[in-house]
Order: structure tokens, then C-alpha cells, then sequence
């Protein structure tokens, strides 16, 4: 089964899922037309729209390059996907929680756990895109000892443990895992050009 | 005429539907930020999310099967596949309405009637594909008795009599339709893979 | 310039204005769980709706069959398809006034209006198509006379004046227009087979 | 990494924040359904409307143009093509508080800051693309002196410094922006029509 479908699937629920967290943005209240109305009443939502935006920017960008390996893909790796796609899916509701009780425990703890349900989910995506016949052993040499990959579910945990303590902590973990991510990864670009080279 | 770009706009709205159902989700309101409140503020609109996400995702999921077979289709089959977005699409409204009202009688037949005529509707597409000249051979083939495609719709039908009984328990034959489609169907990828096989 | 990404873009806006406008019925308030309510709050907003999805699913139709015929065009085009796509856009909001308005004077000629822009939108961009160097000749030869996009905005400027003797009747002429495009056309179609074969 | 799945993402992105838009506008309430209720109630909502349309056209539009030269990108591009997208999906938010606020200074300030962060980043992202291997000579060659994108951040500015005289003054400049660019840009169109002269 070809991966064109799956793909143009995954992007249109990625850019909706990034462009709805947008709607969850209430604008400040008629009369309420100051610079510190918009910090007072959006300001939270803003920072947190950022983060999201960024995870959700991290995950398209990965997920771009996983699949500019495989081809073919058979049926559990469309669920393992549609898994992943759930959980992204409710990052706006998660978000929108977090914004409205103004980074309260249990909202922050939430959003943790579906920020790591989210990571375990691409975890078991590439476990399976790497049972692929042909994509699979290129996959599992580009791919390494995946040290992001293995440190992010660790560092959410510190961040929903944190919470515990002062909720708004959790947030500089969750940031760091955004950070980490952010610094574009070139094992799958180096082995496209080495690929390509050879080609020729 | 070409599938492509049938295949795209059908992407399109299933990504949208099953995104959107996510903004008919509502946060508790400020202060009500324990695990609870969640739970009793967003608990049904959760679990109907899951099951209208996993409709959704099998629906996906069963489409781009049949779409891999077809090349060329004509316009009766855009507008059977316009008619099974059209019931599809009202998923989020008919899945909102059972949310609101905590399973009601009156919703949760709706919602019924509304997964019934999503599946009449695919069944009607799947006959109009079987009418195609190069395509309905195969899928005749590939379809074979289609023992899913029958059962499904009287499943639905005893959940919509069971409302009547005790709404909550419609639920149970929603989710039985749901877990049969989610066991993968290896049929078209087993025709898939000995045609390219073949092609070789 | 390749037409690709146009249509790609295309389909995303019309999937989404399809999809948006169900997120504009709203559900019957708590309590309110009987069919006649659902009658009583969104019974206008169904009927607008389908009358609604029906007219985007046949701009998408014909939409898909111009640009069947056409491989590339100019910069113009873009523009011309990006007016469309805007009087398509503003659908769901003069969708909703209907509803919301229970079908008034106003409201119901503004909708007209905008059925009548779009359809005048949708003329100029043809007539852009049919400007292109490859894709004109043959876009004429296809077209012909084209009764029906003549014919269309006459029945509009009827349903918007009969508004003004009792708004429900300017639905009946814009019914009918849905009616005589929801019949399939042809002859794109008749000329790609005869293109394809003669291509063998 | 070749563009496909750039390209469709962005496209993605631009057909919700397009459409999302019209979310924003509410309609008249129950009662004021007279033609100076929809003025009084959404002109300024229309107004703002159509201008934000126009910009998220016009990126996509050069952005189209742009992306129809290259055939690879490298991971970077991929960042500040998201970092682009970031700052267009805010315009659905500003516009709705421009809206909201009947055009008061602080909404038409933050406006302003958005389209001119939404230039900056499109400079940003073709700056990037000009050190493409393959693409930059050709980009940089088309691109030119890029009259258009250095005056555009120019003008946006007079337009922030004017809305402290009078807010509404502010559009006037941000309008003359979206008719310079309204403009088709040959350039890229007539590179392209050289190049495929040659290649035959």
C-alpha cells in the first residue's frame, strides 16, 4: 500500500489540528482594549499556543522524514498512525484546559499525559514502520540508538511529577523535550543524499 | 477521470470531521480544574470522541483501501462519494447531541440512524465502484461476500431498538461494529501484493 | 504553471467551508431531547445545510471536471480561482443568518446574492480557462453552449426577487438550480474517454 | 527532501486559517435581520475579512510561485516555512480583536505587528531557499531586486506609526500593501516559460 494517502491524511489533520488551537483563543472583551488586556486575558493562551504550535510543528517535521523512507506501508501501520493522530488531536482540548484554569495541577497533569501518550504512540509507529520489509532496516540505520526518542518520554515524566509541586514547573520540561527537537535532526537528510548519490 | 483528486477532497473532510469533533468538546469551566470535574464535565463527550474517532478513522481507512484498486471512476461515483461525506459530516453534530444530552432516547437514536445511513451510503459507493469497467471485476474479487458490510447495518439496527430499552445500551452494538471493522481487512493488501507480484 | 497545487489548495477550502458549516448547527439546549425539538432548533439549519453541502459538492464536481482538461495555466487563473473560492468561503456565515433568522427577507437575499457572486465567480473563471493558450480550445469545445451556467444566475435573480413577496419561496428557484447541476454532466467526461482512446 | 509534502501542508494550513476566518464573523442576532443590522453587527467583520483573505491569497500565491522552482529543500526550509505558517495562523485571532474592538488602537497596533512579522518571516523563508544548492541561482535570479518585499515591511510600519494618530488610518497603508501585491508577479511565470522553452 503507498504512503501518498497516508501522508496527505496525517497533514490534513496535523494543519487543522495547529490552526484550531487558534479558535480556542478568545479575543479580550468589547472595552477591553489594552496592551495589558490582551496579556491579562490571552496571555496564557498565547505561551501555551506557542508550545503546542511547536510540538505539533516537531511531530509534522518527523513524521515527514519517517515517511520519506518507506513506500509501502501495510494495514497496522495506517492504525499505529491513526493512534498518533488521535492523541495530537486533542492537544487543542488539552491546551485549551491548561489556558483556562490557568495552568491549574490537574489541567497541567493532563496535558503531560497527552503530551507522553503522544510520544509513546510515535514510539510504536516507528516500531512498526521498522517491521516494514523494505523500509525497515533503513529505517532502524538512519533511525540509531534514538536517544531524543527515549529521553523525551522521561523528561515529560519529570514535568507531570513536577507539576505536583508548582504546576507552572512542569512547563520548563515540557519546553526543554520542544527544544530539543527543535535543533533539526540529519541522519534521514544524510542518508537521502548518500541514497541519492549513489543512485546516479 | 482520475481518482486523485477524489481521493484529496475525501481526505479533506474526513481530517476536518474528525478534528472538528474536538472543538464540541468543552473545557470544565475556571475553577472546576480537578480530575473529577473532568470527568464530569467532558467524561460522555469523551468516550463518544473515541468512538466517533475510530467511525471516522475505520471509514478512512476502508476508502483508501478501495480507492487503491481503482484508477479511473465516473461521475456517479463523486457524487456517491459526496452523498457518504455528506452522512459522515453530520457526525460531529449527532455526536454533540449525544454528548449534551448524556445519552438520551431521542440522540442516541439519531446518532444511530446517522451511522446506519453512513454505512448504507458506503455500501451504495462500493456498488457503483463494482459497476466501474477496469475496477469492479477486482473489487468484486477482493470484496467477495462482504460479510462485514452485511452485518454491520443490522448491528446498527438492534443498537437503535435496544434505545428504546435502555438508551446506554445502544452503545454496546455501536462499539461491537467498531471493534469488527477495527480488526484489519487483509484482503485488498493480500490482492495488492500478488498483483505486484504478478507485475514483476 | 502546473495546476497541482491550485486544485490541492481548492479542495482544502471547499472541504473545510463543507465541513464548517455543521460546526453552525447547534445542538437543542439541555433537557430538550425530543425529536420536535430538534425539529424546533435545527430543523431550518438541516434543511440549509444539505441545500448547502449539495451546492459546494457541485462547485467541487465542476470544479474537478475544468481542471481535468487543463495542465497548466497562468497567474490570472490563480486569482480568478481565489474569487471563487472567497464568495464559496462566505457560505457558512450567510448559511447561518438564514437559520438563525428563520429564513427573513434579508437574510434570504443576501443569500441569494451570494449564491449569484459565486456562480458569476465561477463564469469569470471559466472564461479566464478558456483564455489559456492549451486548455481554451478544447475548455470551448467541451463547454459548448452551456445552458446551465446561463441559465443558473437567471433562476437566482427569480429567487431573490421572489423573496420579496414571502422569503420561503426564493428557496424553491435555488432548489432548482441545485436540481439541473446535480443531473451529471457529461461531457468533459464523453471528451476524455474520446481523448484517451484516441491517445491508444 | 523533495517539496510534495511541504507544499500540501502549507496548503493545508492556508486553506483552514482562510476559512477559519469566517468563524469569527457572528451573525445578527434573533430579530435584527434588516440590511444596517448586518452592517452594524459585521461590517467591520466583513471589512477585515476581506483584507485578511487578500494577504493569506497572496502568500499563497507566492509561495506557489516560489516553491514551483525548487525540487528539494534541505530540513531548514521546512523550519522557516513553519515559522511563516505560525504567524498566519494568528491572523484569524488579530483580525477577530480588530474586529472586536471596532478598529481601537492597541488591536490595529497588534495587526500591524502580525503582517509585518508574517513579511519578515516570508523574507526569512525565501532567504533560506536562495542557499538551496539547486534552487538559490535560479531563485535569486527571478526574485531580483525584490522591490515589493523590501517596500512591504516599510509601509506596514507607517501604517503601525499612523494608527497612533488614527486607528482606522492604519488600513489605508495596509491596504496599498495588498494591492501592490495584488498585482500579478510575472517573474516567476516567465522564467518558468523560458525554462520549459529550452528544455524542449
Amino acid at each position: 500500500m503507498s504512503t501518498g494517502r497516508l501522508e496527505a491524511f496525517s497533514d490534513g489533520v496535523l494543519a487543522i489540528v495547529i490552526t484550531v488551537m487558534v479558535l480556542e483563543l478568545h479575543v479580550p472583551p468589547k472595552g477591553h482594549d489594552a496592551l495589558h488586556d490582551l496579556w491579562d486575558y490571552t496571555g496564557v493562551g498565547l505561551l501555551t499556543y506557542v508550545l503546542s504550535f511547536v510540538y505539533i510543528g516537531i511531530y509534522w517535521n518527523n513524521h515527514h522524514h519517517m515517511f520519506q523512507i518507506a513506500q509501502y506501508v501495510d494495514g497496522s501501520v495506517l492504525w499505529a498512525n491513526l493512534h498518533l493522530l488521535f492523541w495530537l488531536s486533542l492537544y487543542p482540548f488539552t491546551t485549551a484546559w491548561l489556558d483556562e484554569s490557568k495552568v491549574a495541577l490537574t489541567p497541567t497533569v493532563v496535558y503531560g499525559v497527552n503530551l507522553l501518550a503522544a510520544a509513546i504512540a510515535y514510539y510504536l509507529l516507528q516500531l512498526r514502520m521498522m517491521r516494514q520489509p523494505q523500509t525497515g532496516p533503513v529505517l532502524r540505520d538512519v533511525v540509531g540508538n534514538d536517544l531524543k526518542g527515549k529521553l523525551s518520554p522521561a523528561i515529560y515524566l519529570t514535568g507531570i511529577c513536577l507539576a505536583f509541586v508548582v504546576p507552572w514547573l512542569a512547563l520548563v520540561p515540557f519546553a526543554i523535550v520542544a527544544a530539543i527537537w527543535l535543533i533539526p535532526d540529519r541522519r534521514v537528510e544524510r542518508y537521502l543524499a548518500e541514497h541519492r548519490g549513489l543512485a546516479d
